[in-house]
């Protein structure tokens, strides 16, 4: 089946930064065939579709990097505390997280994530097959990893037990078109050189992703520094743990040397700019690491975290929060915030062979954003409204891997109604471990 | 006319923060009739008219407390360079401002606002009666300040011509019921002392506001510095210009001195957080500010500096930067932002009494949040879902002074698709003195 998006402005993020101001993208089943002027496409083709983008931006659906979809069950739940971890987060997991939960609540942030433009999400959390499962029945493209720790978990009665449930997650996923199936050591300070050595071993040996939190805590450092003398980085890379099969999340606290460290094993890196801001936390020294060549893509982190599971607005933040950072108001570009919101992305978690641009081959994971709304009106450089001006209710139109998602800004193939229903469902269980919230 | 809105959760913002669950409000005519649980109120009243919130958060417009309205036919020219106030706003403003385009661009960026939830903006420009106008026929609340400077203007070929257009425009508006005019000298480095006086007089003389850009720019501290020894704040100070008359526009770079001074003065204050970080700029001690009880308000400045008209945006921004700044993630709440958002706006421009809460005999502004969304999903709490989880496109319902202004998502009383084609319209114009930005 051959299929046009037509009549909107194509914005490719290919290596020429290409944009075709009157453009049309052809597909072929699930890959993008060619793209073009709206008069060559036309003369080149028959089609069995049409699609109208009516003047908008046809782009590469945007990639979030890292996050726990599961857990918009707790959105909201204690927000503006101290200690938030150990006061919600580790009760709400210890009683409620279980199959249920984690299918549900993959459900409600898939569903905003394609509702704002989102065609690939990673994620980490525990019962990580529920999460690759709710992602196949709606359609959008995941890297999934199955947490491991140093202490028994919702979905291990023992420490490490995630080791052995992501074998054989893996096992089931690893042919799969949508999931790309993950091990995931939680964090540094959760695993063990012993243990890490063993998870290594099984990247290599099925070829999948290595999703872990590194360097994001302040604790983390002071430990890594008494026990070890290094940084989580060095020590890391003192264990020989370090490759490019590594997406690692966060790296707020970071050295000179760290920065040389993850380029030398060319580790990718994940910025989560809304989480770390919400959490108070330093600000991640993401020009540097680009500057160093580093491949650095964006995330949202988990719904109670950041809460937006969207990166239109992470793209938002990122811009602000950097100038500031570096009192430069011609630093952390626009242009720079869309790289990494799509083709820089796509490479931090090595799938830009596959997606992240508009490009003859590439698999058809396409959005269109409007452009015919006061905010996005007028419309002099698709980069500056893209970051600036957009919210993620102009994306209008998600397609992944050729399939329509989202159509006139409605879910078409999940029921919408059914996932918030389930999701507000779960409240009087939360209720019942954290009491009343307003 | 009576009318209800009901089967929402009330969030009144009134000074015991009062949040009716299944709550419902009454208006007659433009005011606050009555608030309270649904049963009591369907007890009490028979109404003219029912508009269902369906489960949404009814709650009062937000007050956006500074902006250039206008500028949005400039939104998304020259981002991210150094210098670009001379490089291209300059010469946009030189070559291009007239009647025309601040009334087109007015329309625009009020149009975008109501869509948002804002019902009261607080704006400086030149051509101020086109601004007026165009509020007054879109319906919205405004405090309008026409700009005075020591230079030729667009619409003045003298310097300081802007005193003699306010004094006629402030005639011509001062009895208006949405519009509130005010004189509006551009800032601290525009204006000199003599000016001042002439302004301040105008202001106590026909009781209007006096709108200001203070302690804004890095070059203005140094100026302040150099020619009087004194900080910006401290300098009006000296020459006797502070009263709670003034809403000063920004105050980044600001010393413990000139808390204080602004406290003794009872001078209001609007933060503009995105326009800031855009901008590079220091951070605003804000929560100082709030905690030595200075009246502050939020704003975004205008479509060239945030890009956003909204406050939602902001108030999600405030809480981020703010929580970075203090390094606490129990700083900068939910609550707090809010606050700034609807009655500490409204008290920052002295219009509490009549706006910015749900209160009998208040003026009916009121907006609905949807609350069935999957990123408004679940709630627990509503402050943290309005500013870590609500986007600007959540507001489905913008009743100002009665009126109902925005619909299910739609603007009901102006031509969306004329506002937007007016508004390209006038892009060869702006393409004519800055060139191609793609």
């Amino acid at each position: 089946m051959i299929r046009c998006i037509t009549n909107g402005i194509v914005l490719t993020m290919n290596s020429d930064r290409e944009i075709i101001d009157s453009g049309a993208v052809v597909i072929e089943n699930n890959l993008i065939k060619d793209y073009g002027s709206i008069e060559e496409i036309k003369k080149k083709y028959d089609f069995d579709e049409v699609i109208d983008a009516e003047g908008g931006i046809i782009m590469p659906g945007f990639i979030n990097g890292h996050c726990h979809v599961s857990m918009s069950i707790f959105k909201g739940i204690g927000e503006d505390v101290p200690d938030r971890l150990r006061k919600f987060l580790f009760p709400l997991e210890e009683k409620l997280v279980d199959k249920e939960l984690v299918y549900k609540g993959a459900r409600l942030s898939i569903a905003e994530m394609l509702l704002a433009g989102v065609t690939t999400f990673v994620d980490m959390y525990y019962y990580e097959d529920e999460v690759a499962k709710a992602a196949k029945e709606m359609g959008i493209r995941c890297i999934a990893g199955e947490s491991t720790l140093n202490k028994n978990t919702p979905d291990s009665e023992i420490p490490y037990g995630g080791i052995d449930y992501a074998k054989s997650f893996i096992e089931k996923w690893k042919d799969d078109e949508l999931i790309t199936p993950a091990i995931a050591p939680h964090a540094t300070y959760t695993n063990d050189a012993e243990h890490l050595k063993i998870i290594d071993e099984i990247s290599k040996k099925y070829e999948v992703p290595i999703l872990m939190h590194i360097s994001e805590m302040d604790f983390e450092i002071k430990m890594f520094r008494e026990e070890h003398n290094m940084t989580p980085t060095e020590y890391l890379e003192s264990i020989g743990f370090l490759s490019n099969r590594i997406i690692g999340a966060h790296f707020t606290y970071m050295t000179e040397n760290d920065i040389e460290i993850l380029k030398k094993h060319d580790v990718g890196v994940v910025h989560n700019v809304t989480s770390n801001a919400k959490s108070a936390r330093v600000i991640s020294p993401v020009l540097e690491m680009r500057e160093a060549g580093i491949r650095v893509g964006l995330g949202t982190d988990g719904p109670m975290s950041s809460n937006h599971q969207d990166i239109i607005s992470v793209m938002h933040q990122y811009t602000k929060v950097q100038k500031i950072n570096c009192g430069d108001r011609s630093k952390a570009t626009a242009i720079g915030a869309v790289e990494m919101g799509t083709i820089d992305g796509a490479r931090s978690i090595n799938m830009d062979d596959t997606i992240g641009s508009i490009e003859k081959g590439k698999k058809a994971d396409i959005i269109i954003v409007e452009t015919s709304t006061p905010n996005m009106t007028p419309l002099y450089n698709c980069y500056s409204n893209l970051v600036y001006s957009a919210y993620p209710s102009n994306v209008v139109f998600t397609m992944v891997n050729g399939q329509v998602l989202v159509k006139n800004k409605e879910l078409i193939r999940s029921n919408l109604k059914e996932i918030i229903n389930d999701s507000n469902g779960l409240k009087d269980k939360v209720y019942s471990v954290v009491g009343p919230q307003q």
